[in-house]
């Protein structure tokens, strides 16, 4: 008798936790069919109906990731210019075991895009994705004179970019050194630089 | 017959060789004994003598990496204060085929220290390493007057480190987006930001 839409939709659920689970607790390198069927306490078999190969597991697990990124990237928010680029870029940052989690998938699915040319292409237009809606703000900061008119707005949105993606690295090895008021301060001194007169550099 | 002592070294450099190529070209999570072996043209069994677990090899391979690493990190700089700071992020970056290689090994690295306790523990003292010989160029740039008095260096020290592997990550998977030049400009761009008062931000 075949399971009825519900159970299949709830199963469906199942193995995306599992999957989840597997990706936070110990990485892309280390998710197989074995660690998801035992993470479920089913069997492998079950599983390769789902995933006929380790790439389609890789995918699918990318997949959930994806979503669960977009939900946050665009919510909608009530301030503007810099105090925007701020709220986008503190969303980011592993300051809750969520977002740990949620960071810990993503740099170690930068080990599965380097090896794979369609994952890298996936991860560059995800890159540029965020960098676009990074962008608009750096543009209202500009328009509003909180930072110099000079501005390179594409150069400030991959600085922002930067920092916040190095951050995330070095607190997730690091979370003694790097509590989450520490990132927060760090990228408010950044932030706080971006209205620094453009000439500054000119006086060396 | 055992093999003569040189012929143990050269094949030990073989091994060596192999394990890179591999690394750069497909990162950690596809680093297997038989692509390895296949890259030497030689059988999975005389790899297992080297590497008795998948957990070896992937001990070798940071060792490998690690070595290559420190070359760099050790040399002598004939500037001092935020010259040589920029010296030592600039060896970091992407900016050559020879360190678009070993900075691939390094994020795909990541991956695998994330889901191990041991590697983690052993990148954490690595960043720690590398951000101890950033310190005594930011304490040297305080002296000489470079960056304002009250800078924090252990922050500085901090987004120094992030922006540059922030920078590593999008000139990996964007090199279009990221040349060189780019990338040298967004350092130089950050470190024009340090000489900034610190009191702007509070003019807001």
């Amino acid at each position: 008798m075949p399971p009825a839409p519900g159970d299949h939709d709830a199963r469906r659920r199942d193995v995306s936790e599992a999957v989840w689970r597997v990706l936070a607790a110990r990485g892309f390198g280390q998710l197989t069919l074995r660690a998801v069927a035992a993470e479920m306490g089913a069997s492998t078999g079950m599983l390769t109906h789902y995933f006929p190969a380790k790439r389609d597991l890789v995918r699918y697990a990318h997949a959930i990731a994806e979503e669960r990124t977009l939900a946050a990237l665009y919510r909608e928010l009530d301030v503007t210019g810099l105090a925007a680029l701020r709220e986008y870029l503190l969303d980011v940052l592993p300051l809750t075991p969520e977002s740990v989690a949620m960071n810990r998938v993503w740099v170690s699915f930068w080990d599965a895009a380097i090896g794979d040319e369609e994952l890298a292409a996936t991860e560059t237009a995800r890159y540029e994705r965020w960098r676009g809606k990074l962008r608009p703000h750096v543009l209202v900061a500009l328009e509003k004179g909180e930072i110099p008119a000079d501005t390179d707005v594409e150069d400030v949105v991959a600085s922002a970019a930067a920092i916040t993606h190095g951050l995330v690295v070095q607190a997730l090895f690091d979370p003694d050194r790097f509590p989450p008021a520490r990132q927060v301060r760090l990228i408010d001194d950044y932030l706080r630089t971006l209205r620094c007169p453009s000439t500054t550099g000119s006086t060396t």
